[in-house]
């Protein structure tokens, strides 16, 4: 197997009690596995912990281990409760420290903002051994520490963060996706939607229903790192759809 | 401690390639956690699986042992890829059976649809032992065994099954809340927030910045089970804001 084919992994851990109280509705799994796909890189887990640091001390040496990347959101900003930094720190066994560039950066950026205080220079603080990630909104950087990427929570920020990121990180295959709508119950169609994917061994087809006006739909993601494969897939599930009658949506129904 | 004061906590696996794709944008995770607070339970922790059968297995016996309650979303349709009861019933170490209650529910909801086909009738299938959750959109009804809930991954069918199981659970206190709101940056006031924390015991207080129309603001959430202890932290918070000359927006800001 060649170094491209082999599949890389990410994880990623939502910091954050007001995720986890329902008052915020989380936009980052989408925004980072989307991101990551186009790396050529599969969002295999994702935990959304407390801010509460056994959580996240736990959470990061669970799946730093067993990915090739962990990305965390949330928890970097200046005030009590943001504590990603003192957990991954601590989850390394490492010191934190105030990093210089960092400190330069925030120094320029409050310079017409009423200036660095302790609460702005706790954004400077990083696990011993990090480099800093640019954040073009305000100032505070995001942070990598070997395989771990410690981002902002604010979605935003998150984004100029990992547009920054992109074509740095190695991935492999890209997997590829295409959809495919029908107006019908997924449950008509499960015996073609099982013998399709046992056709086509690089396939998986996901089934995703939904009721509209009354009738139902469903979408079927047929997902592959094989571009000929796909389309082949793709071909034969929609002959299947139209031989029962079933008129196939190339693209889905949105 | 009375049995009510006791923090009855809950665990949520999101089951779904669709979610880790990014293509699916979570909606279930602040849905359950807005219900599980209402019935006085702590959405603890989310972790989002791969449709894998190791995955399910390996989140569902790490948080069932440590929560009260675990809901699982996603996986219980009728395709090939709904593999959420098969991998709880592994978790669990029981068999799976055809539950005669499901069976004799799906009959009677297909009865005008088409009939009950092999993939449907795999919608009557539980972990032995289990119970029903009604379902009151699609038939295929949700299923508890113990302290395990299989729900929906479809949202509006999950909010079905949750508010069916409406105070039917023992949960403690309600986790209250109450948001202010300001026109400021958080690193101004993070003094402020961490001193009026620590003077409340039994407050926290979590800080959400924003940007809107090129202006910073905040909201910060304060949190207690003591509606007393609450509305005093909030009054002082609210008393330290003007103090420094910025407002406070009581709710918080939109």
């Amino acid at each position: 197997m060649s170094e491209s084919s082999r599949i890389f992994t990410a994880a990623l851990i939502v910091i954050g009690d007001e995720i986890l109280s329902g008052r915020t509705h989380d936009k980052n799994i989408a925004q980072v596995a989307t991101w990551l796909g186009a790396q050529g890189i599969r969002l295999a887990e994702v935990r959304v912990v407390s801010d509460h640091t056994p959580a996240i001390v736990e959470a990061v040496n669970a799946l730093r281990a067993r990915n090739d990347y962990l990305f965390t959101t949330g928890g970097i900003g200046p005030t009590h409760d943001d504590i990603t930094v003192d957990a991954v720190a601590e989850a390394l066994g490492v010191g934190v420290i105030v990093h210089p560039d960092a400190r330069a950066i925030l120094e320029g950026y409050y310079e017409s903002r009423g200036g660095l205080n302790e609460a702005r220079l706790r954004m400077a603080r990083v696990p011993e051994g990090a480099e800093l990630i640019p954040n073009r909104y305000t100032g505070a950087p995001g942070i990598r520490h070997g395989n771990i990427f410690l981002m902002a929570g604010v979605p935003q920020i998150t984004a100029g963060m990992l547009d920054g990121l992109s074509g740095t990180l190695e991935g492999g295959q890209q997997l590829l996706s295409e959809t495919v709508g029908c107006w019908c119950q997924e449950s008509e169609v499960a015996d073609l939607l099982r013998q399709t994917e046992a056709d086509f061994a690089s396939c998986q087809i996901g089934s995703y229903p939904f009721w509209r006006d009354g009738k139902s739909g469903a979408n079927f993601v047929v997902r592959s790192v094989d571009a000929d494969d796909l389309a082949a897939c793709v071909r034969a599930l929609a002959r299947g759809l139209e031989a029962m009658d079933r008129p196939a949506y190339p693209g889905g129904i949105e």
